[in-house]
């Protein structure tokens, strides 16, 4: 069987460095013999907003409009079948895949817009999570497991900024809800980000190094370790979903508490 | 001089809890004597996507249309005086504000697209950041300096998940790029976030306490210590950017680096 890998893009200029790369994932894999889709966002004109037209059915019960709950009336819509077209599309297209790959430039610290709004509109409740699917932060069982998910990051700031000790914070801090509150959260497997630095104005000239890089994680895809991060279910967390003491190395506090602190003995990595 | 504020709410539905902050906000601070100004980016239909149209002179110079460059073009734009007239708006309330609030529902770990897409499009390079304005990290000169800086979040989860050692991080880990990455690096003064937990349908009954709490911290916007962030200018960074040897309590790692160990020695304190 073909691996199948889903692009997501998200920028507004078709001669950026992120098209480039958007372009180059789908050559290359292709060429390698995976089928791709690409969700060219701002080629399809997406709409990031959500709102009560996502789920046709909102208030056609009753007189007056009903009271908008997204979690709860996206996830009646999801398990109804009754999600708008685009909506319903772009959740098709990650069913279909075995790896999803973003690909954005770093806005404030976070993805564009157009990119947060499609996953805020994608990721439903009955589909990503919910109390019908099973629990989050499992890549043996959560809703999307069996995915792999890689982050393509383009940064104007130079690497250092970005460093263990660097004033931004580091990238697997700053990216911390997209790999752990997206991607684990939901059962997918994130890996470690690929990031080009330093691309204020970048001429094209400059393009070839990062897409050779590039190249070596996309043919690492399905072989690269993920990132270690811990199982709700692995038995580290309290019902108050706290980590239980002890678990950790000494002295490690903040968001490196929830990796493990050896090589993680998840199934992950054999995917 | 009455002190003004800015609140930026983002929720699609009138009778939400969020709704029902950013109302509250309003008439208690209008109350206490201040001047405020509401952004209701559901109720404007807000347009959350940088595009070509957001700097009107773009390409008009050449025949072909001229690459878009985000970062060149948006400052070209700001320095003109030539943005699109909803951008130039908000940015004229932000320049009349000593304070700014959002108030938003958490998704996936950030903002809604609405309000990503409102910081995307308005805090341009020119009027945020940029080689024409003063050093980021910097809250007596930066570009924004002067004006406190408040996130007020309601979270469907329960706080002990957003605790120390809560598996979806601490909250002050999840809101650093909004918290030290936007507010801090423009020159804000961001107080710790005010959050409401728990709030997944939650009756509108249930709405007393959560006001009564945000009263005290509305009240407190102007005297409350905000969060001891490190300034890049302070002595304490190399010029990468990176946080020189020693400066931090022993074993400290990750983000808690950029927080001084103890109180602030800058000035944001005293506002």
């Amino acid at each position: 069987m073909k691996k199948k890998i889903l692009v997501v893009s998200a920028h507004p200029e078709p001669r950026s460095l992120n098209a480039a790369l958007a372009k180059f994932a789908v050559d290359h894999l292709s060429a390698a013999g995976r089928e791709v889709q690409l969700s060219d966002l701002y080629a399809m004109k997406w709409n990031p907003t959500v709102d009560t037209d996502d789920y046709p059915d909102h208030g056609s019960a009753g007189g007056a409009a009903r009271r908008l709950h997204v979690m709860r009336d996206s996830e009646e819509a999801t398990l109804a079948g009754r999600l708008a077209p685009d909506i319903a599309a772009e959740q098709e297209k990650i069913r279909w895949s075995d790896a999803v790959v973003f690909q954005f430039p770093m806005w404030w610290f976070s993805a564009p817009a157009i990119l947060k709004g499609w996953i805020d509109r994608v990721f439903t409740s009955g589909f990503a999570y919910g109390p019908k699917v099973p629990p989050p932060y499992d890549d043996t069982a959560g809703a999307l497991a069996g995915r792999r998910a890689l982050l393509s990051v383009t940064l104007g700031a130079r690497e250092t900024a970005f460093s263990d000790r660097g004033i931004h914070g580091r990238l697997t801090d700053v990216l911390h809800p997209l790999q752990h509150g997206l991607f684990w959260f939901t059962g997918m497997t994130p890996l470690e980000p690929f990031a080009v630095y330093d691309t204020d104005r970048m001429p094209a000239d400059r393009y070839a190094p990062a897409l050779e890089a590039y190249a070596r994680r996309l043919d690492a895809l399905f072989t690269d370790p993920p990132v270690p991060y811990r199982t709700l279910t692995g038995g580290d967390y309290d019902h108050d979903m706290r980590l239980l003491p002890g678990r950790e190395r000494e002295g490690t506090t903040g968001l490196d508490l929830h990796t493990y602190p050896d090589p993680a003995p998840h199934s992950g990595v054999s995917r």
